[in-house]
């Protein structure tokens, strides 16, 4: 179902690559190399792949195919900076032109062929890049980056184009970046700025530019990867290559469309066990948003629950604005691991810290009490009739003579205390200029974190700009929402990664013994019978009632017999569903004598309707339990995902589901039923036992497991209702609903 | 329940003057004095009392009580504050003090009988206010402000001074702002600039200082009212005022808790009429944020929900950050009203375009696309491969020339679209100083808004500083999420004031015939049985099942008789909730055998169980249709309030409900049921008709009625399941729980 890349894995050629490339410069992950064994049983790669990419950004030597020196031509700018970078970075640079002796100066060449060395990188200024391809390709270059626009992003024509220049690149062993990039990679970084750096990666210039810009208020960036249309290099290529270099502190991603969901989410797997953070902003909330980001640079968008879903599990920060973007990645860049989780926020006004505290406590943000004695003691500083509690109120005046630095280094001195949040919303320069040098001079003392709100519009101030923004161990915001939320992933990233496997440690590689007795009962193309459906579930393990399939009333009578009254009977047959709703289900049937009338009724109604039936289900009755359901659907971008939620007209109504992408664990199989607003009902409502949570946790793993190994041939599963029935009973199978591909 | 305040307003005192100030220098809303006539059923005020402030903010002569000159006395630097201010806005200027013959050369008075003239204004800076208040009175001053501290703000004994000192101002005539207010009412206010300014009122000094400061990048502020602890004065009273000041273009408020519900929706309904913007942010979204707003300002936080809900009927726009204050007052003070709702993003980068229509789009901005005729004018000037439907996507370099201003003039021409968006993310001066200049000298000449979020970090820039914010015609943001929060709101509040019709004016003011049988069904201080519950709901005309109370199984079997079989059988006493667990209901009953012994079974339970029952209920049973519930709650500060939501166990564990405060009509009640995230049960699903939706609404209607009726002595109503039966078979309520003051 929809179009799904799943599983087609070892005819991809492009796919292909990524798992043989063993001879790629980078060691895989705990320096395993890829190989045809480093496959789930899906037949996708267990490791990233990651380029070597220390030559693309700091290559010895450069050609500039298509250089000009000509005035008027917009090839001429970008020599220049091309010239220019090239100096900063004391790599070699030769022009390519096939009619120009010279290019500002410097010996031009007429062919690829023609240059006096190997060069690293091709930056390719021509309008069609793909002949060029090929010489580069006989000269040995490592990287070529192609500027060219009219490819993927303008149709179907640029499509094709786009896919004959993949292919050249993949026949050529060079990496490309681009088509439908630009100078962003080689834009003249500050070198000054000190500390862990972002490494950015955006599929847009212009969206990258505010996070470029944030070294002109001290933040030190280390790199820009502008992916554009990704006919080869990808954002994923950067992020696992950005989370091995040693001076990355965060890497920030803008990202319209994904190449490939599987080598997304080994890069974050990659990035989560080097404890790395990927802070991404993801365009393709609503429809809109997919289509523009489509049109935009050619790639697909998935189904924003599921991205969002990805992202979670292998702990990527998700954001919406630039400047979450900014204001994320640069804390998370710059920030120590915190020491605690307590966060106490310290205002020179009790409104302040009042209404700081309601925004960060809404957010998840855990704001402890401070200790009687350390209350105590903050009281030798702060009038009495102030609260000091958490958020602590000075009222003002302490901040203004020495006790103000001994306030802040009480509060950061408290062992529960982990980040101290300073909003400062109005500059007024005796009381908050004072302040923000305090806060600055205990933040170079302590290994807590510091963050500073300032709120003034206007951000001129002296305060702000040479004293917070001088500062590289305060953290500054401007907004009490951004500070929530950066200091939120702040402590998210840390927990999660402290505690995190990865999932394809433990992702199967070989098919189960279930796996053949499932293939023997998949139809291509075809909806499955319930009665089929549910052998598949038996055939993973899954409990189903006990039931027979019968084509006769006196075979109905004998049936409920073996199976047990009360019992269901429900018409069977391929692309029969809303059983209920055509009357083609009767529950509660207590003897033979309804069992034949039910037998006749449910045949005639058929008739009379046109459905063709394998016969009539005889099941047992189950009652009594939480109904669930839980599902295998296909994404576009990641192949199947699995689903679990509330069961009965409330899946339909409320779409209370919770949704993963395999691998996962049972921790993740948990964390999704912790998702649903109606987890409650598994506990027990209104006297109601609880559910058999383990029961459900197993079905889902061994849907996960089916969804894995079926891979897009399971075009969809919706078990519905699964029947989890009171803790230690199990969980059954009541309705099951299976297309194959 | 709860210590609502609802319902004694006769006999509370602060109350009985709003109703009773007829002789107060404003007239209430349409010229009618408010009188005793002016009371809705409830007994509370139908229209807002607006004090006439213009003495308060432009006094002729002030008095400051405790004035100072001496070196190091806190009040001295104020008084230096005060007599600046005064001397900028024309006042005289008399300071009070019972040793110095003068203060900063100004001949000073020992005591406030002593004053050369009768003064507009005395601002108190004492610490102790209540004895000068009475002395205020004497020489029929008209304001007084009090700074000091030490009131609610610190407990039970400090708000026990405060009540001393409101007793005294309401003895005394005048009317007070604070205690525990500040300076800031008299602060420097920029004259040099022009159009719609912004009302600022605010429970703390800093919390303001944000909204104030953005007068330094150009946006006009005429008041700020620092309400402190609101003795008297509140932020109703301000609103009220600030929404017939013509210089008023909008009114931000900053608000911890409120004095008292009602007198917030007449104010906010006030601003309505006038279509006056009204933003606010108010605290306690959390129990940490409520717990802190009210040790800080000693006043009530109220249910947030019901806040939340309050302000929408009112069309109060509610945001979090001051942030959000400041950008969404500035622009709906100064943007003209809409000519149409249609939104475009026009942008320098289709990464750009793509992102924040995502944004947009997902917060419910409607962004249509071009017409055919105007998207090929637009491709005059931008290159055909750019998708100019809108998003308008220009490539960039239009912009660098006369294109740019042809294709700005283009969109805003389109009668269909009434807002520009155009986010600059980065600064590139070649391209965004042309096009920030472009924007400015557009949007002098249209009435449609043009809007620009400029996302550079830094902010420094000429194009920014000197050119956005040089112009009062174009709304310049820093984030694509403020942005949005606030064309959003100019949207919304334009459609809301158009439709706008004040609830009071249909309220009821004499009670219905209900009233008096609902009256005698009233039990002080208890829970009523469910058969007497019932009665309630009758006597309001709610339809209830055909149902007898009966005290004996041959009664029983009777009364089965009558109501017709299938029966359902119920225990019935006061206090008796959570009968299905206790196994207290009998479903389905259909013959007398059955109601025999049910009837045996229900008393045996009660039995064994210890209940007093007051006999059994025989009722109709009553099937297919949709639970719901409507309810009835107290809220400390709005009284009454009505809410709907799903029934059954789906309101335990969804907590799908809508709350509205009454008096509200038929248009809110369908605007809740739109809110519930299980609507579309009420539709129909899996082929359910669909259900009596205006029977439900009538219900709603009917409680109301009952709330507003009753009052507080009706402490809790919970109708439970409401059966909503098939379209045009109305509704009946099956269970009832009331619980009388």
């Amino acid at each position: 179902m929809l179009g799904s890349t799943y599983g087609t894995f070892t005819t991809d050629p492009r796919r292909a690559r990524v798992v043989a490339c063993g001879e790629a410069p980078a060691p895989a992950v705990h320096g395993q190399a890829a190989t045809a064994d480093d496959l789930d049983v899906s037949g996708r790669p267990l490791y990233a792949d990651v380029p070597d990419l220390d030559r693309f950004f700091r290559p010895e030597s450069v050609a500039v195919i298509g250089a000009s020196d000509a005035d008027g031509r917009p090839n001429t700018g970008i020599t220049r900076q091309l010239m220019d970078w090239a100096e900063r970075c004391g790599a070699r640079l030769h022009p390519v032109h096939p009619t120009r002796q010279s290019v500002f100066g410097t010996p031009c060449f007429p062919s690829v062929a023609d240059l006096p060395e190997q060069v690293d990188l091709a930056v390719l200024l021509v309008s069609d890049p793909l002949p060029v391809i090929e010489e580069l390709a006989e000269s040995k270059v490592k990287f070529a980056v192609a500027f060219a626009s009219g490819f993927a992003e303008t149709g179907e024509e640029g499509a094709a184009a786009q896919a004959r220049l993949a292919a050249a690149v993949e026949r050529s062993g060079l990496r490309l970046l681009g088509p439908n990039t630009n100078l962003n990679a080689f834009e003249k970084f500050r070198d000054d700025l000190e500390g862990p750096a972002i490494a950015l990666i955006t599929q847009s210039g212009h969206q990258g530019r505010p996070v470029f810009t944030m070294q002109e208020i001290g933040v030190r960036l280390s790199h820009w990867a502008p992916t554009g249309n990704e006919a080869d290099l990808e954002t994923s290529d950067f992020i696992s290559y950005f989370a091995e270099r040693p001076e990355v502190g965060a890497i920030a991603c803008y990202v319209e469309g994904l190449k490939d969901g599987r080598s997304f989410l080994l890069a974050a797997d990659r990035a989560a066990q080097r404890g790395v953070p990927v802070v991404a902003v993801k365009v393709g909330r609503t429809e809109t948003g997919a289509r523009m980001a489509a049109s935009h640079t050619g790639k697909l968008t998935g189904a924003d629950t599921v991205v969002d879903a990805a992202m979670r599990q292998y702990g990527v920060i998700r954001v919406d604005g630039l400047d979450e973007l900014q204001d994320t990645s640069a804390l998370l860049a710059r920030a120590r691991p915190p020491r605690a989780e307590g966060v106490v926020v310290y205002s020179i006004s009790g409104g302040t810290g009042a209404h700081f505290s309601d925004l960060a406590t809404e957010a998840g943000l855990r704001l402890p009490a401070l200790s009687d004695t350390k209350q105590a003691e903050l009281h030798q500083w702060i009038p009495d009739y102030l609260n000091v509690a958490n958020p602590v109120d000075n009222g003002g005046h302490p901040v203004g003579d020495w006790r103000g630095r001994k306030i802040i280094d009480a509060i950061l001195d408290d062992p529960e205390v982990g980040v101290l949040i300073c909003p400062i919303t109005g500059p007024f320069p005796p009381m908050s200029d004072k302040l923000a040098q305090d806060l600055v001079d205990a933040a170079e003392q302590t290994d807590k974190l510091v963050c500073v709100v300032w709120g003034s519009p206007v951000g001129t101030e002296d305060a702000y700009r040479t004293t917070l923004l001088g500062s590289s161990r305060v953290a500054t915001f401007r907004t009490f929402a951004n500070c929530i939320t950066a200091v939120r992933a702040y402590l998210d990233h840390h927990r999660f990664t402290t505690r995190y496997r990865s999932p394809f440690a433990d992702a199967p590689r070989t098919a189960s013994p279930s796996f053949r007795k499932a293939q023997a009962l998949m139809r291509s193309g075809q909806q499955l019978s319930e009665h089929a459906a549910k052998q598949l579930l038996r055939a993973y393990g899954i409990r189903v009632p006990r039931e027979q399939l019968v084509t006769s009333a006196a075979a109905a009578v004998r049936a409920a017999g073996l199976v047990g009254y009360p019992v269901v009977m429900k018409a069977s047959g391929a692309r029969l569903a809303h059983k209920s709703e055509l009357g083609l289900v009767k529950v509660g049937l207590t003897s033979a004598s309804q069992v034949r009338d039910a037998y006749r009724e449910l045949t005639d109604i058929a008739r009379y309707e046109g459905i063709a039936l394998d016969g009539v289900l005889v099941c047992q009755m189950v009652e009594r339990g939480v109904e669930m359901v839980v599902g295998v659907t296909q994404d576009e971008l990641f192949g199947p995902t699995v689903t679990v939620g509330l069961g009965g007209v409330l899946v339909e109504v409320l779409r209370d589901v919770a949704v993963r992408v395999p691998p996962f664990g049972e921790d993740q199989a948990l964390a999704m039923l912790s998702e649903l607003r109606g987890r409650a009902l598994l506990d027990g409502v209104r006297g109601a036992p609880p559910a058999d949570v383990d029961a459900l946790v197993e079905v889902v793993l061994r849907v996960q497991r089916m969804a894995l190994e079926l891979g897009d041939e399971l075009a969809e599963l919706d078990i519905n209702p699964l029947m989890v029935l009171p803790r230690g009973q199990g969980a059954v199978a009541l309705d099951a609903l299976a297309v194959c591909r």
